[in-house]
């Protein structure tokens, strides 16, 4: 018998842990997104992630409730350090060998660690669509705002995640009270 | 450079494809799911997952759009040809060397597939809780029926899936309408 969450390895290669959704213990999950920097190569995407100051990805963050972090070639702005880091061998900058990607990873019970994931990978999209006119973008560099209430639309299904209250109260002297 | 979903090995022995989500490419995420064998020993869970002819798991996988399947030690309704298949050494029957286990798999773009994968973890849950009086079950054995448009409360947030038309359609009959 093999113990719950113990890491196990399938034909495909394919691993799977598995969950106890009775005890409603929190589990990790993470995707990592590419970056179409071969569809756009001249499209500055790190700089329409992060945003001014990094306050897009921070914002983008707290409403997903997901870790993100930009990793992968490119991801940094001095690209001799980048280079030299990349040169250093070191795991811990093993991701500037690969694809630049966006890792998202989400810390809860194991539905809602999906649902955060599915929602945050609906927000990270528009991030990651080359916009002609960055002037369009808010002043904290956030595209295309949208009310918190925006449905969605899934191909089967329409999903309207609801943010926790203090979200909600922050937002609410926008005067959409009313979904 | 790592192509787009080769599948890659982390630190922390994780795997983690890339995925591509301007394309929206379908890819398949698979949860596996422990049933509480230990917690309730005598209890029937593969009879109430499966239900009369196995209506009810396969009501559950066209509710939440998933595929889904009992596997592990005691999925086989023949104990004495479980344990000659888990003699077997056949690769196709490695499972039943392991725990009692439910494998949800959706096969869709990211964003949704990690929606139905919350979903569905939710709606699977009801299963796995032992009932004192199985007679509560309805005439095809799916416990606690709920109207379709019954919100699911996630600890952060809200998630309210609305299911495909077809569905839909052949719900209308019991008047709930307006959500």
């Amino acid at each position: 018998m093999v113990p719950v969450d113990r890491v196990q390895e399938n034909k495909g290669g394919e691993q799977r842990r598995m969950v106890d959704i009775t005890r409603d213990k929190p589990i990790k999950v993470a995707v990592r997104v590419v970056v179409p920097v071969r569809d756009h190569p001249k499209f500055n995407f790190v700089g329409k992630l992060l945003g001014p100051k990094g306050n897009s990805l921070k914002r983008l963050q707290e409403d997903t409730m997901c870790k993100m972090a930009v990793l992968g070639r490119g991801s940094m702005k001095d690209r001799h350090k980048e280079e030299e880091l990349r040169a250093s061998g070191d795991p811990k900058f093993q991701h500037l060998s690969e694809e630049l990607h966006v890792e998202i990873s989400a810390f809860a019970t194991p539905a809602e660690a999906h649902a955060r994931i599915a929602y945050a990978l609906a927000e990270v999209r528009r991030f990651l669509v080359p916009t002609n006119n960055p002037v369009r973008n808010t002043a904290i560099g956030y595209p295309e705002k949208r009310p918190h209430d925006t449905r969605i639309q899934l191909f089967g299904w329409r999903v309207k995640p609801i943010p926790p209250r203090s979200y909600v109260n922050e937002r609410c002297r926008n005067g959409t009270s009313k979904s």
